[in-house]
């Protein structure tokens, strides 16, 4: 297999119908293999509204409820993940949706409960690649969304940056594998306000350096600690930064380096 | 490959929690390739109600509008489908759930308008069984939902027993293939009060008297309309009755004959 690129979008794409079309118009250019992974977008936080359920959040995270994980399955591998499918069909790439469930791809464990109980909250276990090849090998596009299982019946609501880099770390050991996740910056930024001050590339140490000088914090943390975590299990390339850096050569963002 | 078997299960059986885990444990045990089929039961329209959206319904047919492809999409291929999904998995079988635009499997058009627009309601012009013979022959259960797409991006509200007979007729050109609709009812009843009067065959010829006689009418109209144009293109086996038929020697149900 030629190189696999393992690509994320998140809200800012999602919410926004012609952002989200010129994106996946791009992404079907995208010559190779390739899969696709994508959040959830505010849609979910939309429709528990519009059905007076309520979303509870604490430090920013949801917690999900029987409830809330009906809304998210519904929302994410129902609306949002079959719209994705439809349009890249439309765009010539024989797309295929995916929970963690589908095809036994991606086991999770329900998050055990310790000071704060997260409810149907998976953390990955194990990432199996064998069905995903096969279809890779006959031009399928796998698209993944935000869902995982537990393999006792259970759906689990699961953070997609981590599907992302768990999905590249399984390739990783058999396959070269890139990882590309595209958010509303240029990359990481030196100072937040100003989205020229892309930091082209962070190494471990610079990492150290960016924390320690509080310049990595609050969201992007998780984010890095993903692109890490990554980069030292094999996957060859991690990148981050607006999903321009997947076309347009002049455009700047941040590479991560072991 | 071995016989496939194609398996279409409705609302009485998806609107119950236990009977549905019931159906999927013997569903599991089915050796050989396998697909099933299922329809939407009432969840759509308790959501719409839950949203505060018409259903519009003209001759007990859903006029699908935007809102109401959105519930459905959903409703389908999100909280059903994957529901499925992760119980068949707990049940060691390997299932991977489809949409008509996931792999590009079956292509429909919008319904043209006629006396009735039934809104985003598609009818099938192509199923694509490449895909789906690469997964069986790797022991994935497809699962599909009734939706389809057109190609150019729309997705489009099918009906689950067209979609079941579609898949096996596409099938039927290269492997046998055996269909089977499950519903309510022991089979064709020769009286409709009495489920013991189970026509155990029905012939073209047969199926003539029936309808002369009005034995057949309304809602098994197209459901058996399903079933002769199945059996008459190469479809080896076509049967209608209760799940049970598909463990139990003893119980009876209808098989088509061409």
């Amino acid at each position: 297999m030629e190189t696999l690129k393992i690509i994320k979008i998140g809200g800012n794409i999602i919410d926004n119908p012609i952002a989200l079309d010129n994106f996946l118009i791009e992404f079907s250019k995208i010559e190779g293999p390739k899969i696709l992974v994508h959040g959830g977008g505010k849609l979910a936080t939309k429709l528990a509204q519009q059905m007076n359920v309520e979303v509870k959040m604490v430090d920013g995270r949801r917690i999900t409820n029987t409830e809330t994980l009906d809304i998210i399955t519904m929302v994410y591998a129902g609306k949002i993940n079959k719209t994705i499918v439809a349009s890249l069909q439309q765009k010539s790439t024989n797309a295929l949706g995916f929970t963690g469930a589908d095809g036994n791809t991606i086991l999770s464990v329900k998050r055990p409960i310790k000071e704060i109980d997260y409810g149907f909250a998976g953390d990955i276990i194990n990432v199996e690649t064998n069905v995903l090849e096969t279809l890779l090998n006959i031009g399928i596009t796998p698209v993944f969304c935000a869902i995982t299982h537990d393999n006792n019946g259970q759906l689990l609501n699961t953070n997609a940056d981590t599907i992302a880099s768990e999905l590249a770390i399984g390739f990783a050991k058999k396959h070269q594998t890139e990882l590309y996740y595209c958010f509303e910056k240029n990359g990481v930024l030196l100072d937040i306000n100003n989205n020229d001050s892309v930091i082209e590339n962070i190494t471990t140490k610079k990492y150290e350096e960016l924390l320690a000088k509080n310049i990595i914090a609050d969201g992007m943390l998780p984010k890095m600690n993903n692109c890490f975590h990554a980069i030292n299990q094999q996957v060859h390339k991690v990148c981050i930064g607006k999903s321009e850096m997947l076309h347009n050569q002049n455009s700047k963002f941040t590479t991560i380096q072991a």
